[in-house]
């Protein structure tokens, strides 16, 4: 649609309606729009941005449309831009860009901030510290309420958010918390100790970003601090990036459970080959385990050979076992994930799966067993064997769903591994035992 | 911890105390600790709070600690509680309180509030209209920037949220939008038309809560209005509540993906009769559908009884195709819910599945026939069989596995549902008859 406009207008060489009609958009619509043309398009059309404009859309663009712009801009271009930009992003950008994109941008950039981004560069991926911006609003204890306002106002657009300020002493040690709201309706002499909060929720650099987005998300924060060891304040991140957190850990999630190695690119741009590689591993692993529910069936051949009839139960049986125990697995885990509960609730959640499975084991075996005495020709005692198979196999795949989880999150392990796939092949190999031995007992008569 | 030393300020009498240690916690953490006390403990501890702190902690209690205080307290405490708590929240909390409590609610909130929690209480569940609060800043094009900054400080206790200001006309219509930040710069009579933007985003009162947190999210807002069909402003959503959004949606497709009804309450509030029948009705569905691949053994019971070891590969066949199929679906149906691919995408999707599936079959394959014929003795025809099988399985899996979630959105149906338990039912049966065509071609000359 805009694209079409766009395009029909550089047909016809209009750029100044070009322009015109760019400056109507929001800065997110015209770099939805820019990651739409390529190359010698895009630059002309980011050209035609202005000033103001041109460094935010850049910072919405995708990746490869970023790189192919930093290429054919001037120094002096490419500085404009990054001045312009807050640390986070330009860290963000940094680590997707080659080493020779890397070098012009730090070329442009001021021996002080060079220094920021290759100290937040430093940072360990997936903490506080490489999600956190330095552009934050710090005021000192003794300043008054309109002193603190004439200081926010000459420096608002170079800040990340300034209606959070926080005071900080001679060694920007982190000593409280005041917000905008509370300067604006205080006394104009009044001093910042008066209205600051002490008591300052804060993280460490190196705490991992899941424990940012739950603090976040516990005291209802729009912006949380970052200090070091000895509580300086270095950075701020703000709910909007921990937003993109709380994304990234569920997608996380999501993969792990299926099997599937963590993906950092979106679908579409990271490679079959990639793709493949991050999903190989857990199959090889999960196909020889599966193997052995195979040597299961092969040691009961008899039996089989005997009661034919079995074989053509197995399929319901591993499968109801199957989903019974994914389904545990999936509420644990996600309960875990969520912090609704922890491994000290281990009992509590025993319990109510043992209630859960029992309810939901009576009544898959009761609809099991008319199905199979009314619509099949299937002997009494076999249709036994496979009910009261079925009631024990329910009970025992909830509990081993719902407690693996737990067992992993004990041993600080990814409580999301132990999920449908891995779950699935354990209790593929317990339904058959137990399938099995009951069949042996029930049917001793007509086993050979 | 800290219950501990509260729990003995009690026991000791020591009221005075217990206040002040309140008073130095923040008030998520004084609601954390409330929540750990029953009935009259509760009370007197709650009772002990000053009085503008009180009713911010009251809105963080757990449902029943909620309940259990407004049963015990005058109607005076009633009022002078919900008469600090915003629309959202009192809304919230309506909706999980008995008839009794909410009428006494209600009695106690004055009759512009009354009709403002009645609007609130009748927009649909997850809509806009259900998740907005009514406390948003509103400001008229012709005030000067330092009349606007005299308005917020009058009212700024009321309001959910005074850093963004929706400028509106007579009528209520939106017209624009202008940040405190921008007011506290700019010339003190300096009209808000010159300063406001006209291009502000909002979404209608009836539209979805996930299409809110999308448009939050792809435009970095902090807040966003929410308005009707005239295009009058009715209220505003904030980024925090955004966040819970995000996360009820991630857990619902969680569940959905394991074949469970969408749970309200968390894990361990929900009862286990309740969590029973969420679980039930897909195990029955998915119980009877695996009869179906029962009957695809019986059909072939012949082969199987020529060749008894091909039985033994059944499960590993079964599982295999299963799990590869739900890589593919958890994949597809995750980045549909993140807007990462559309329907549109569907060939891209499927040209990158069959890419995918081809490297990943043929190794899983070559695996599988190196350990057959070096570990076992199965005779060199079935190895091959079972080989060649595997590759048609992983293929087929991963490409249907895939396109289902697509084939559910095109429907507008909700893509989670295609995922794990239903794809390896659905796989299963495809698993066998593959396995058994592919039986009966290579192993003629050993079937009687």
């Amino acid at each position: 649609m805009k694209k079409n406009i766009i395009q029909k207008l550089i047909d016809e060489k209009k750029y100044f309606e070009i322009r015109k009609y760019l400056n109507d958009l929001n800065i997110v619509e015209v770099s939805e729009l820019l990651n739409q043309f390529e190359s010698s398009e895009l630059i002309m059309i980011f050209r035609l941005l202005s000033k103001n404009r041109a460094a935010d859309v850049f910072s919405y663009l995708d990746s490869e449309h970023q790189e192919m712009i930093i290429k054919t801009m001037t120094d002096v271009e490419t500085k404009n831009i990054f001045d312009e930009l807050y640390f986070d992003d330009i860290v963000d950008i940094i680590e997707e860009m080659p080493s020779n994109v890397v070098k012009k941008i730090l070329k442009n950039t001021d021996a002080k901030d060079r220094h920021t981004i290759n100290l937040l560069l430093k940072y360990p991926e997936n903490s506080a510290g490489s999600i956190m911006t330095t552009e934050y609003m710090d005021l000192k204890k003794n300043m008054t309420a309109s002193s603190a306002i004439s200081k926010i106002r000459n420096v608002v657009e170079d800040m990340a958010n300034v209606y959070t300020c926080y005071v900080i002493d001679e060694s920007r040690k982190l000593e409280g918390v005041v917000s905008l709201k509370e300067l604006i309706t205080s006394e104009d002499d009044e001093p910042i100790q008066n209205l600051m909060n002490r008591n300052v929720i804060s993280v460490h650099t190196n705490d991992d970003q899941e424990k940012v987005a739950e603090i976040i998300k516990k005291y209802n924060l729009i912006v949380l601090p970052v200090t070091d060891n000895e509580n300086r304040l270095l950075g701020i991140i703000t709910i909007d990036d921990v937003m993109d957190v709380v994304e990234q850990e569920a997608t996380e999630d999501f993969h792990r459970m299926a099997g599937i190695s963590p993906v950092e690119e979106s679908y579409l741009k990271t490679s079959a080959f990639t793709m493949a590689r991050q999903r190989i591993s857990w199959l090889i692993v999960l196909m020889i385990s599966a193997t052995f529910t195979g040597r299961i069936i092969s040691k009961y051949e008899d039996v089989l050979q005997s009661v034919v009839i079995l074989s053509s139960f197995i399929p319901m049986l591993m499968d109801t076992g199957g989903n019974a125990g994914a389904q545990s697995s999936t509420i644990v885990i996600r309960a875990l994930a969520l912090g609704e509960v922890d491994t000290k609730d281990t009992f509590k959640i025993l319990k109510k799966e043992f209630l859960i499975s029992f309810i939901v084991a009576i009544v898959l075996a009761a609809i099991n067993f008319l199905r199979i005495i009314t619509l099949t020709k299937t002997p009494l005692n076999v249709a036994i064997t496979v009910s009261v198979t079925l009631i024990f196999v329910v009970i025992i795949s909830k509990i081993i769903g719902a407690f693996l989880p737990v067992v992993a999150k004990a041993f600080k392990m990814d409580p999301a591994i132990m999920a449908g796939p891995l779950i699935t092949t354990i209790l593929d190999a317990l339904t058959l035992t137990i399938y099995f031995r009951f069949a042996t007992m029930f049917l001793s008569n007509v086993i050979k």
